[in-house]
């Protein structure tokens, strides 16, 4: 068996970040990477292309009977920058304190290597084992899964299985395995206002025009009540309330408002009225503000007032809500709100359907679900008491990963998501890293899981 | 005599942009420039050292019985960017349809390089003119001429003189000289807003602690009110009204505003109430956003709360106003308007003090007004309606030229300043061009303005 720690070092150095196309020898070799250890795992491989970044599938065991488990996770990472606050290189993964620092080392590279690692040691004490395994790796995660439902809509039949098993997801500590029922969806629109032709001089034409910067704070100041609810009209209309058992997974947890705080490094939360900030994350929608820029950003003063200003926008939405029906409840708010003598445009970016699953046993489980799923829910519950001593907690997530919704659309299967990345694991932030500890409870976890599931 | 549009284009080739160390050479490449043109015109060059950019000093005659003008101008350059908006290489100066462009053509190098031909020719037909004239070229107005008041400070001496002669003012078309007998002053400010310890996933965060963007945002957009006056308590209190003469030489010029908007490419003005456009950019105060950032600016998306956000501002401030009578109003409202849980931090830049001289002749003219100045006032006029066959304006300008200030508080000399760019010119933006027309006259202008100066 490969030594899992190895061999997500030399998977971090590729450095395959999607969003930007100089990384393009970052995704290849990512993709190589994964593509050649699966094979070396006996499994047959297949890099299907999409419109922008391949996608790997690799496939054993193809006795029907058999359950069929699709294994996903994604090669790409988030751009790295900003660069001068990395500590450490964030392409040459460095282990310090029992955590390896680099960009993508937990989301997601490192977890996929959990479940890697996981299958390849079943296979070594099993070559026969009775399973069906998918491995479905995509390479446009952080850039919203653009050509994702495209390649399942095409990859249909090779991707009839039982259900998806995946962690892109994270637990609150190291001593506590939390199953993700329920992802954020997405709504994300770029607002860029149009002022004067040109740059202008703000001493020769200041005061008499509206500065597109002026504009669109003042659009952006529109959006939100002092309360720190969302202010669009309709916004909070669809939303579904959690059911009760959700609330009390989530208190079980025993959360402490003071050390998240700390762990922000904030002086007080802002969250709307009704919700502790962990509720606000995991069931309320958002509206939040990711890039603004316009005028002169460097050294010194400028005087100028810049003929453009733009805003990147992400609202997270909740389930209930859909991109397709929040879309205009929130762009026509936005298009009222823009102040008067300046143009507004509005570039729609990526988005994604909210989700939830409800696990087996739950005063609302559907009684249609799969028994394999049943069943796969059951032996993760198993799995995850004996390995961290304790049960899962079941709960939603503030963070949105489209393609769970996509896969139940398209391909008609829930997700089994255990948890494997930390808050301190800084996700999308300088000093990304991952808790090597964790990881080696992810390859027990997902082991016992799938063998326990080959087995009855 | 040498040929000012080849002079022009030499000195335009130098890109002496003093905000930004990497232009350094540049720097050095035009203050030599100036300094061997001068010295071939037979005035004693003194280069002398400042904390950051030298300033050149060149004199000739030294009978005490001559009026001594001091000829102002500047030989940094504002920023090029934005680059990708140029329609030629901003320091490979291009002439078309009548116009030099490249960066500095207009602000200030066309200008100076006007009074460098006159004073060039004048001394051609009469070396021995009985006129001490002393050339000030500083290194330092595009970064708020930093340390020009130490330097006339410490070359006090070398500078008693009868008044100071610059073009670094504007026209509203080519057909009508303005002198310029105001200028706004200016307060500047960065504004930053610190929120979480390091940027945030805004899924696994959103929606819970205030996003510095937002703050910054909602602070910005607090600082006008929508009938476009600055909304800071106190912000107008010390605002002299200018006086009736003023009004109507504005009057005169027969400004459209349908014209002023068509130029300035925008849908309507947004001016104070009781003030044309035209009215406000000379009279009124101003608070303009110059540059905004936070977060994330590349392409795509990234689902990221940043840590920080930053605002540059500067007011334009009128006469009444001062840097220091203004300051705890701006900086107090700043400080009450940043909404609660982040932290605010306020960086000074650069500021200037406004400037109004009085023309001999008027109602309002001091009782105590230097001779040589009242003649300096009649030789322009008489020469501005020579060459553009009518009388000059005398305007007020909405821009800043804080060393103006400075010469009058340390050396006690007011300006005397015709205006040689055009609004079509693009200072401080792209595509800065300089006419060539405007630059012939200029010469003229100012050949024969000191001409009957040294006859009188």
């Amino acid at each position: 068996m490969f030594d899992p720690i190895e061999k997500l070092k030399e998977y971090v150095r590729h450095a395959s970040v999607s969003a930007d196309p100089k990384f393009q020898s970052g995704m290849d070799g990512a993709r190589d990477f994964v593509a050649t250890l699966l094979r070396d795992m006996g499994f047959a491989v297949e890099v299907v292309p999409t419109a922008l970044h391949p996608v790997i599938l690799a496939k054993r065991g193809d006795n029907p009977a058999w359950p069929h488990v699709i294994i996903y996770g994604h090669y790409d990472v988030q751009p790295p920058d900003p660069l001068d606050q990395w500590h450490t290189k964030p392409f040459d993964p460095v282990i310090k304190d029992g955590r390896m620092y680099g960009r993508g080392t937990a989301d997601n590279k490192g977890p996929l290597m959990a479940h890697l690692a996981a299958v390849g040691r079943l296979l070594e004490k099993n070559p026969n084992l009775p399973l069906r395994i998918t491995f479905m790796v995509e390479g446009e995660e952080e850039i919203g899964s653009k050509h994702f439902k495209e390649f399942l809509l095409a990859n249909k039949e090779k991707l009839r299985g039982d259900f998806v098993f995946l962690s892109d997801t994270g637990i609150p500590n190291p001593d506590q395995m939390v199953v993700t029922v329920g992802l954020r969806g997405m709504f994300a629109c770029e607002v860029e206002i149009t002022g004067p032709k040109s740059d202008l001089h703000s001493g020769m034409y200041g005061g008499v025009l509206m500065n597109p910067l002026q504009a669109l704070a003042e659009l952006c100041a529109s959006l939100h009540t002092p309360d720190g609810r969302v202010n669009i009209p309709g916004f909070y209309d669809r939303v579904i309330e959690p059911e009760k058992w959700e609330r009390e997974q989530l208190a079980t947890l025993g959360l402490k408002e003071k050390d998240f705080a700390a762990f922000l490094g904030i002086k007080e939360f802002h969250t709307p009225p009704g919700y502790t900030p962990f509720e606000a994350i995991r069931f309320l929608p958002t509206l939040e503000f990711n890039g603004f820029s316009g005028g002169y950003q460097g050294e010194g003063t400028k005087t100028v007032i810049p003929a453009k200003a733009r805003v990147k926008i992400t609202c997270r939405l909740v389930p209930g809500q859909t991109p397709d029906n929040m879309r205009e409840t929130i762009l026509a708010t936005i298009r009222a709100r823009c102040p008067k003598g300046v143009t507004l445009t509005i570039t729609e970016q990526h988005s994604a359907v909210p989700y939830v699953v409800i696990p087996p046993d739950r005063s609302n489980t559907p009684k249609d679900q799969s028994p394999v799923l049943a069943r796969a829910f059951r032996a993760l519950e198993q799995s995850a008491t004996d390995v961290w001593g304790k049960p899962p907690l079941y709960l939603r997530e503030g963070g949105s990963v489209g393609l769970i919704a996509d896969l139940k659309q398209v391909l008609g299967l829930d997700a089994v998501m255990p948890g494997l990345f930390l808050p301190e694991d800084n996700l999308h932030a300088p000093n990304e890293s991952f808790h090597l500890g964790v990881m080696q409870k992810g390859i027990e976890l997902s082991e016992q899981t799938l063998a326990a599931l080959a087995k009855q």
